[in-house]
């Protein structure tokens, strides 16, 4: 017999939440709890499942600069629970905006975190403004997002669907984020069966780390590669869709994600593999084309170091940008939860109506 | 004051030893030393400088399997004088036999090592019939081998020179060998200044560990990136050339090299950055075309065992086929020590004369 809580209903609305992989699940990102914010520290997956304790909003910046929580929706759902714990102890609005620029500062490729915080921000002065209480205002206001993501996610995944079929092999890049993992459960619970081969996206092996994680624990037969070796298994015909989540998408189409995602790309429209991008929440209506896009070069330390020892030569040092920016025509589809676009049309995204109330994102 | 060991020739025969970075010294490959063999364990550089001392050809074959050293030059050497290890007591022709079959199966991608062990083997029958010392003969010829290498890749650097100039940024991606290390050699005796981009190349991590120790040891500035990241570089235009060595050459000029190469000449082509390979000496006879090939599949635990921890989640294998196949036609230039050809016309290496007499490989 299921105990209540087992049988919770998840974020989505729709999956009991400890069917779902840890990773969507609402522990799996970004809690508020009782005056703390507690995040699954994910660099620790797969073999310990450890929550680092957040008191203050200067503690969520620091874990998501240091990649415990990543992946461009987790992180806006971590800030804005983040600049809630900023608001415990009558804050100013001076002290909520260096919270908020502090936090907005820590990731700047993609764009949720920005419009979440800032968002956020403007709940809590209206808040402010009318005697009531602004760390709940955020903390209600986040929470929505989170579900709204969670159920975003889950409807990009059911339009998704549709490319894939029984006996496929899917390449991956990074952590392809919710909509990836809804694919899976949506896959499985069709009676689709895929075999996934995730890149393990080094320096932080995300792919071996978080995304094989999700598919083994789904039952789904995953390989890891090395990052260098996605081409030439496409090239040998043994890749039969190529798929990412973006950290943003412009509006001509152009996607910014987790460096390695162009190369992959390439060897896609080059091998006649399709490259679908699943971005739930649609294209960055602030985000022309790539001249908007600003590439995060993260330290370069966090090569040469594995497991705190320098692998590296004397005076030699890593050089570590982290997105890269992919041009629509290598694109094969985006798929949203408005549905799929073609790379170049995705614009019209915006002629379709959001399923979502008031969504943020 | 030198002191005579520092003043010592390299086999080159051109520069001093003491001179050249340590992985184009003798002691930076394999040395037959009082009835041993040392070989210089390239997976504890660049921290430690380490040798193995192998006693048996079984012990030469494991270094080579469990990449000790690697290259498909510098495991000829270690193999060949691997075989003069199995005559030192009274070998029969059916335990010689034995151990150049478990030589040449420790590698299979690579055909120098299959050569010389074919003529190392021969060499040591005919010395048996001739009652001469067959060990010493195997010596003799590994000797005139890894000189004969030596001074092919210093030919080659000569010729490839010309296709540098100063303020170049080069990309390479895993250990381009003898032939990339005498040509920053080269560059930095003609004042050429180039800043060198290594891809870090997992999961053996060659291209930190290795490649960007010869350069940052000739003093130019060297970064390490992640194997995800040098088609992003091209794109962005921070990258002149790209630069690797070939572990076999085709007869119609597709190459053979560490995976990872494939995806990196894709990006070149698309972002016109010649595609330069090193291949001192040229194509191999017997292989027309990519049918030839070979592709060497690697245990998987090798990507997901990191510092002897498995990094994965339970029921996921690591995947790692070690080479991948680059057609011609993204090839801009294949270099070698009788010249520069066009990939496609690589046979016509064998129009040029050898400048070596007797030259094996």
């Amino acid at each position: 017999m299921k105990t209540h809580s087992s049988s919770k209903k998840s974020l989505d609305g729709k999956y009991v939440e400890s069917d779902l992989p840890l990773l969507i699940q609402r522990r799996g990102m970004a809690v508020w709890e009782d005056g703390i914010v507690k995040i699954l520290d994910r660099r620790k997956l797969p073999n310990q499942v450890d929550f680092i304790v957040c008191k203050t909003s200067e503690d969520v910046a620091v874990a998501i600069e240091n990649m415990a929580i990543q992946g461009a929706f987790s992180i806006s759902i971590a800030a804005g629970y983040g600049l809630a714990l900023s608001l415990k102890n009558n804050c100013s609005i001076s002290d909520l905006n260096k919270a908020s620029a502090r936090l907005i500062s820590t990731r700047p490729t993609g764009m949720a975190l920005k419009k979440v915080i800032t968002y956020c921000q403007k709940t809590a002065i209206d808040a402010m403004d009318n005697n009531l209480c602004p760390a709940s205002a955020v903390i209600e206001l986040t929470s929505k997002v989170a579900s709204d993501l969670a159920k975003q996610a889950q409807k990009t995944a059911q339009n998704a669907i549709s490319l894939l079929k029984d006996g496929d092999t899917i390449l991956t890049h990074c952590f392809p984020d919710r909509s990836y993992v809804y694919l899976l459960v949506e896959a499985k619970r069709r009676n689709i069966d895929l075999k996934i081969i995730c890149s393990e996206t080094r320096p932080y092996l995300q792919g071996t780390k978080l995304t094989a994680f999700c598919s083994s624990s789904l039952g789904f037969k995953t390989k890891v590669i090395s990052d260098g070796m996605g081409g030439a298994l496409m090239q040998q015909g043994l890749i039969n869709a190529f798929i990412t989540a973006a950290d943003r998408v412009c509006m001509d189409g152009t996607v910014a994600n987790k460096i390695g995602t162009y190369q992959y790309a390439l060897a896609a429209r080059e091998n006649k593999v399709p490259y679908y991008v699943l971005r739930q929440s649609g294209p960055d209506l602030g985000s022309n084309d790539s001249n908007a896009i600003e590439i995060e070069e993260r330290d370069g330390d966090e090569l040469t170091m594995i497991d705190k020892k320098n692998i590296a030569p004397k005076n030699v040092q890593g050089f570590y940008p982290a997105f890269d920016v992919t041009p629509s025509n290598l694109v094969t589809r985006i798929i949203t939860d408005r549905g799929i676009f073609m790379a170049n049309q995705i614009k019209s995204y915006f002629d379709n109506d959001s399923f979502i109330a008031d969504s943020l994102l």
